[in-house]
């Protein structure tokens, strides 16, 4: 039941603050024999990367990771893969201010009413930084699901939706946008945010394309429970739909179905409002989870708070942030739906066979 | 990692299908000494029993709990508690044709795809009955959690939304309202959907108050992230929201802050955009959970299908049915987060002291 | 993390007290499509059940199994199997005694420092009966590995060891004892120890023929800390041991090896000092457990003990008791050998393949 | 349900290899604001540590333990501590003999059965190695239970058992030992068995004083189920037993019982065969456990085995070894006692308060 440790069969636990000297994950469960190197896993770090655009924090971090242990001659050895990414650009700022006072929106007074204590510098545990080491777990998870592909795009951001879907435009803007036209007013308004010191939300979208019917179970292991845990658990996630998801609440049930016809290789769906999951398992058709990201409460606006001994004061955060913390949320979906897709890929195997 | 348990240091595993002769749950690690009978229970599972009214399904279920073990001259003794509903009104109809057919948007198609058979008879474990052994389970997480209230009401049905909060009415209505005049219209759109043989999604908003700062944990142990899956794992439920929850995703940093001001005790504050948690962990305000239900896909219409042969066919599911399922979903969400915050009491305790 | 649970993939829950009107076990994660119904798993129970001699307590009871769920059409459908044994026996004696002073040797003095409480009729929780449920669980366990025989054989009552192995005679007398003998030995020793009010320790052998190489995992989920673990904890066990268990200590490196030469199907070892484990990992040998039972101390000699109150007084266990609880621990041991291995083997079948 | 995690509450995750370039264990859920450093764990890793007197291997490894995170300035924090060893003597020696074929008694072929391959270098993740993360998680679990001592010696080598105990003694010897002539007749034993390539075994005794009773729960959550399986998680070990052990299935009930008698704080107990747990449950008494160490299968006599192929050959372990292992494994059970106690503390307080 470990806080800090995610899935059964295939699990991983991550550890780490943001400025210690480095932070990691340990994945275990993996299934031996599989092809794995540092090389296979840093392309999903890069995405995640921080300072790779103007919109992003611009913490330069070159988020290498090791693999310390459980591969053996490029191969998985079914033993815990200790995955170790170190802290680079941990800057001797001055954290007097927010070692005395809450930053509200943060987890800041939170940790102190819980532990007594907290390590305040850049969030410590609470940093999105912790992030990295999903991701990094992620790559492996992939490797365990060589049948599915996960796309993540940036769907909206500070209200303002992307219309069309070309995923070829993914990786060709800084948003993860798969509308070049929305990732174009989104530059403008990222932009505006980002120089008045304020920041935006946003609305992450992941797609699992492959996913056979028969993954998940009732009931309290069911798929779209497990990914909404998952998601639920980045930094600055406030909200989980799948399918339709809140829009079904607006649907009536002839609208909602989601006929089947005979197709050339198990059933054909002729929609797809349910996301994929029925009853918690897999039907076949692609899964779709919705995450929504708020915006971050870094901004360098005052805003009221009290210190530690409780007196009135105010606050606003310096130094580098993300002005919208979503955009970098979409590798983390991915990573996470890919971790909950490989650990219930094995569930299934061990239950069913 | 059961896939029928939920919680950790307070746990509970539910059994039983929609036709078999009894359903219940198995409540492990209950503090002992607590106040705790039957008629204790009964309350919660009466509020969410079929048949109290038109606009749920005609099924007559007495839903009579009964405690096998754990508890001891009124008392609970801290060892599992058993609970027991019987299932009475199983009408003995002819299942011939779900048997063979799959209903789309069902778990039969999932069911079958997973486990290669499945308890057809009124859907069998992915049937909404098994919330009725959450519900019992819910009422002895109440008693663990005595500081805490926890109201559910339904905010929304068919897309038409309550607009007023009269926590009075909640119980003065059918449909778990709070606002009399949006009860009014409800009666008549769900009439009108009962009666064409449609059905409609709900969206149900729980809050609960008096749950103290500092329970939860990062980062897979959030409080946040247990009521996601909590929720998700609910029959019917497509979405899940905390606080602004989607709406976050549109507002700007310095909209969506929480600010602190010291208080008589603890920090008074001036905004709860938060839904009571942050960085996983409660802050004591309220925690606000919204959760989307999908309308039933049990409708009259005829809808195009398969058979388990792969053939094509249509079907509609005759019998008994909620036209909105959201509505006696409102007292499984109670209780759904009565667990999670029960299991959280407990373990911070553990961890903290 | 269940204090009531055992097991991971295959995972069973049990519930209830010795007085209760009932006791059970909910068992989880079993593959679907087995055949199985009461018949199957009630010859387990009959082999544990009491008053089949005069060799184990005298109380009636006919520990009739009931499947509640989780069979259809006398299949295991994948979903939770709910299995409840009605009590019938509770004699409706004076507990008086045993409700205010504490029986040295058994758990009641541990309960009470705990919970502040405890059913104290027929020592509630702490009971043999609950092994009942074990049992029945182990019936299911059996069905997932119907390649695996197992069975287990007393070697060694109050002292007195069984010399020679003949299969054929464990079920030929009461004691589970593969030495006709032996058995005729201790059926003068038990009588001695009744009649006197006393009561003797035995040793449990349970030998598992037919485990594939491979069941298992390092280093927290080795084959054998697991079933160290659910030996452990059956009531009256004080140690468990593995292969030569506490001989190997007193073996030097060479005599302790276990050659290996080519076989037909894999290896042929020459020697299975190892008890069919390594590094935690069956390798296809015989899988050999024992397993010490203390005599109970239900005994009619007075013990010097203590009240709830902390005053001096001495207690002597009146009523029905069994005069050497580990003959009836054969077919306990032997269920949760079962239980371990059918969770492993789904557990290696999900990492694995 | 992780492989390589432990504990429920508290709880760790180990990782490494032999050969790899580090290993490391992950404590989860240790309490905050816990007084902890490097320095306050080092000391247990150089009781364990190999190379420092002819009677261990001489691999020479300093086992400098590093903290990466959970500790600030000094506490804990309540977050994940990652704990890291580097690997130093890795020796380039030729592993083309143990790469082939299978060393009779170790996890060799084991490994390969389960995995279809191995880190075969200084037996990988089966190598005692291992245990060093094991002793470093260890020394967490003792900040976060201070009111309790555990000390465990070495009782019995090669079957010549020590007589006497006085603690003073047991770090006065390079065995453990409580009992001075035995240490000396060790000394020969052991060089004896050094010398011509041969290996003993050992058994360990672990006393923990100082627990209140409570600690534990029932059935399947047993402070004695865990601490068994704890004890046979580690390398080598093949029977665990709790205070009479084995030798209680050879007492009758009058002479196993532990009387109890009014004391000045909670009950006197006359005796302590049960080693201070009874229903699973510590009852105030020191916690006595032994534990049986096999002697080590690598030998400098050949063994008949098998290759990798399937033909036969023979195989002697060269290269540096323990000649008796169960030596350095008294830290490691002391680590595994107080990995256990620490989870069971807080356990019981989250249950109970």
């Amino acid at each position: 039941m470990s806080h800090n440790s995610f899935g059964h069969l295939f699990r991983f636990t991550t550890w780490g603050e943001s400025h210690g000297p480095a932070l990691g994950a340990v994945v275990d469960g993996c299934p031996p024999g599989l092809a794995l190197s540092e090389t296979d896993l840093q392309p999903f770090l890069d995405k995640r990367r921080p300072g790779t655009s103007r919109f992003t924090t611009q913490r330069q971090e070159p988020d290498q990771v090791k693999i310390l242990s459980g591969v053996f001659e490029g191969r998985t050895t079914g033993t815990p893969i200790s995955l170790m990414i170190e802290n680079v650009d941990q800057r001797s700022k001055d954290y007097s201010e927010v070692a005395k006072a809450y930053r509200p929106g943060h987890a800041d007074y939170a940790y102190d009413a819980k532990y007594g204590l907290r390590d305040y510098r850049g969030g410590g545990r609470s940093s999105a930084r912790e992030t990295a080491a999903r991701v990094a777990a992620g790559g492996v998870a992939r490797a365990v699901i060589p049948e599915v592909t996960i796309i993540a795009h940036v769907v909206e951001i500070g209200g303002d939706r992307a219309e069309t879907f070309d995923a070829a435009q993914i990786d060709a803007n800084p948003f993860f946008c798969a509308d070049a036209a929305a990732a174009a007013r989104w530059e403008v308004l990222v932009d505006e945010a980002r120089k008045s010191g304020s920041s935006l939300g946003a609305i992450v979208e992941c797609i699992a394309i492959g996913v056979p019917a028969g993954w998940g179970a009732p009931l309290y292991a069911k798929l779209d429970a497990d990914i909404a845990s998952a998601c639920m658990s980045i930094n600055a996630v406030k909200g989980v739909e799948i399918g339709e998801g809140f829009d079904a609440a607006r649907l009536r049930g002839e609208e909602n179905a989601d006929p089947m016809r005979p197709g050339t290789d198990g059933p054909e769906f002729l929609a797809n409002h349910a996301g994929g999951i029925a009853g918690g398992i897999s039907t076949g058709q692609p899964v779709i989870v919705r995450v929504a990201f708020k915006p971050t409460s870094s901004i360098l606006t005052p805003v009221e708070t009290i210190t530690r001994e409780g007196d009135a004061t105010d606050i606003m955060t310096k130094g580098r942030h993300d002005p919208c913390v979503g955009i970098r949320g979409a590798p983390v979906v991915e990573a996470m739906v890919a971790l909950v897709l490989a650990d219930h890929k094995l569930r299934h195997r061990g239950q069913v066979g």
